[in-house]
């Protein structure tokens, strides 16, 4: 099943994506809902956030490949996540499928992408098993943790590296049904393949993360968790397109742009 | 004038504070409301956190006495920030004023108060200059923003430390009209006074963040920013008050109990 958020005329709202339709509900997939009779051509939608996030949690480093190139990149030791420290972003920084990452102007040339596979929460959680932690889980989006290495280095709390505005594009929308341990998350510039790795080859995976966050912290309905990224991201600049592509999921898109 | 949020009878939603009244309204103090012509005791209302933020901005260090007498605790050299970098703190943490902040069962001695000023957004702010910051702000709220010292010094983005459920009372309403720099903070911790330190004697000011701040991130209408404590917190542990007073607000009372 897929959960967009869109807009169609005078209408915002949720909806139900099926093949080349979208079905508008009433309500939302955190709570109550029902298919209504307006249904839309798919392309003829703006898709939105799919969500937006009471408290926005993102793994900040959690594939081990990553953290050694990373480390190699910066002439550091790569330093390993003894356990799953959760971090956050901020929803201002929030953008859709298809709308632009804004470059801004005093922005250096080291401005990257991060693919992201990212848990959408259906259920409040609090104090589950890694077991059960799953359940708690309506669906699945993909996230591009865009990321300035030079503020990155000197923010003390990452504030503009990470959360300038546009910088966390998600989308294209909500998928329910799948398994994080079996996604391949590819990622493209300008149509060139760039990235390729295992979504699953988290160091600590989402069950793990989602265990031990709601231990303190309850996560309610309509949580985001962004689980960190793999390889080595490439540097983005105005003009450029990138894709991030996780299978089952499909493909979030954004353009960038110079800031005016 | 005190805006306020609230439960009373089958109600939940914004109100004018006059006196021992509450004025319930229609609509929000962000965008249009009117009064109706509901109106409660105080006494009877329960109040609720005043507004859940799209985005949550703490500032995390921002006076000078804190900052020398929290490193010569740690046996460190104090370090001043040098420019205004903001951090965030997480919903999920939020409770309201008088009710219980919940010390976790595997939190440590140093369970702390720190006692905060909090500006509310009323209008988006997008690149402001210092001089209209202020105009950006619709009121003044209290924060206790509880900090668990030992998760503090090892997690590696204050998750647990700073946004354990309950560690962010807020409140006990929003007063509109105030000058940030002429208000005093005095805490008491089971009635005895333990703090007491000039609001305004902040390194860098509110006007200050907001201006830097909205550079990069555009902050909306509900968006707060808590500016950070002043002197040498207390541990407080279950079975204690804590109170924070903000000359011109009011007082912020939460009761501290053991996790069960």
């Amino acid at each position: 099943m897929i959960w967009c958020r869109f807009r169609a005329d005078d209408e915002t709202g949720f909806g139900i994506v099926e093949g080349d339709r979208v079905i508008a509900v009433d309500g939302t997939p955190f709570g109550d809902y029902r298919q209504t009779a307006r249904t839309f051509r798919l392309e003829d939608v703006k898709l939105l956030v799919p969500v937006i996030p009471g408290t926005f949690y993102c793994v900040g480093v959690n594939y081990a490949d990553h953290i050694t190139k990373m480390a190699a990149l910066r002439g550091t030791k790569p330093v390993f996540p003894a356990r799953p420290d959760i971090g956050y972003r901020a929803n201002n920084a929030l953008i859709a499928h298809d709308e632009a990452i804004v470059k801004p102007k005093d922005a250096g040339d080291e401005l990257q992408y991060e693919g992201e596979l990212v848990a959408v929460f259906g259920k409040r959680a609090h104090n589950v098993t890694r077991e059960a932690a799953l359940d708690y889980v309506l669906g699945w989006t993909i996230g591009n943790d865009v990321s300035e290495r030079n503020w990155q280095a000197g923010d003390r709390t990452l504030w503009r590296a990470k959360n300038a505005d546009t910088f966390k594009p998600m989308g294209p929308w909500i998928v329910t049904g799948l398994d994080p341990r079996r996604m391949q998350t590819t990622i493209r510039l300008n149509g060139k393949e760039t990235d390729r790795f295992a979504t699953g080859n988290m160091i600590f995976d989402t069950a793990a993360y989602i265990s031990e966050v709601s231990k303190y912290c309850t996560i309610e309905p309509g949580d985001v968790m962004w689980m960190g990224t793999d390889g080595l991201p490439q540097n983005i600049q105005p003009g450029d397109v990138v894709e991030i592509e996780i299978s089952g999921i499909g493909v979030l898109r954004n353009r960038v742009v110079a800031e005016v």
